[in-house]
């Protein structure tokens, strides 16, 4: 039947460790490419429309569950799997304090490990190229939109939005500079809190996501 | 067998007839929807990428050739068509002066016409959603990308590119202010032409592809 083949989906999931931007992979444990670190995904049920055959295959492998979650790409090179395949991927990200809480829950689920983006090991199928791609994204989109929170608890200071770009960027921003250009931005809400420990407190704002300019996908218009 | 589907690729792809945003429709000879329009489209081939089927399937039904083509999303919800389908579905942009060209080319192909995409007859499918899913997509995109040159020929006036962004984005523009902000794009650049005829002559600019801000997909990176 023309037009008929396996229809899989894919997550390229986002978190910060430290200033390290960190995806979690799985391990294969059967063939093609058995024992090669790959995407968190699975394939499409007959029954479930693509978001959720996201949310559920990222689950299933990982134990994970995002903060946030967005179509990427199709993947469907005729030579990229010995079968034919056509992979939707997704990107999601994962507040960082949110991934060990979700880990201990999940009871650690085996053959899951995190890598640093900029450090992986050889990776199956063209989940490289999809990994690399995903990155772009990320780091184009967090130029022009409130992204970042999706790396942030609700309420963050200026220091800790700045490190999400700096680390989502690979670059160092001055501080003022930054300060200057993101306090304009009217989605940037500052709260009654403060941050107090180690240093001289500091304000905590949070994102206003009424004034989202992210892409809402086609399903929310 | 899991994840085993029927896969379509279907494109919206835009042109310019005067001020109006236009794409072309193809009228179903057969059931589901027998008699509605559909965007332009066809199965996914079992030895063709995506890309391919995209431009094959563009020409099979319309004889059209884009001049710019890229994915825009996959649509998967489980009730959109009678059988499970997802849909690849990409967006193109066509230059108003190959239009005709191409049509008569193509031996003017049966039940293909052109709608203005603010006054679209019923379509088949979820294909009205992808539609204007589509138009976003290309009004949020002309603003940061020389995208609108995918509309006009080589070489154009600033009053020609401006009634892209007219037509686009369905609001007038004042000349000067779009003068003064298109000018400081330094992939626009001066030719050493000029337009002639009923008007006073207008210099002739060309878009330096060098200088392309357009996400470039993930295979050309």
């Amino acid at each position: 039947m023309t037009g008929a083949l396996r229809v899989a989906v894919s997550t390229v999931i986002f978190s910060l460790r430290g200033e390290r931007l960190m995806i979690p992979l799985v391990r294969r444990t059967r063939d093609p490419f058995a024992g090669r670190w790959a995407l968190p995904g699975g394939w499409l049920g007959a029954e479930e429309g693509l978001d959720d055959a996201a949310a559920r295959t990222l689950a299933d492998t990982t134990g994970l569950s995002a903060s946030w979650l967005e179509q990427l790409y199709a993947f469907g090179d005729v030579d990229r799997s010995p079968d034919r395949v056509v992979s939707i991927v997704y990107w999601a990200l994962l507040r960082s304090d949110l991934v060990e809480a979700q880990r201990s829950a999940a009871g650690a689920p085996e053959n899951v490990e995190w890598f640093d983006v900029d450090a992986l090991p050889p990776l199956a199928f063209d989940h490289a190229d999809i990994v690399a791609y995903g990155a772009w994204r990320l780091r184009n989109k967090v130029g022009y939109s409130r992204i970042a929170a999706g790396l942030l608890p609700d309420e963050f200071t200026l220091t800790e939005l700045r490190s999400v770009y700096e680390a989502v960027l690979g670059r160092r921003m001055d501080p003022s500079n930054f300060r200057r250009l993101i306090e304009g931005s009217p989605a940037l809400v500052p709260t009654e809190g403060m941050r107090t420990g180690s240093h001289r407190p500091a304000r905590l704002y949070r994102y206003d996501a009424e004034l989202d300019s992210i892409d809402p996908g086609p399903l929310s218009s």
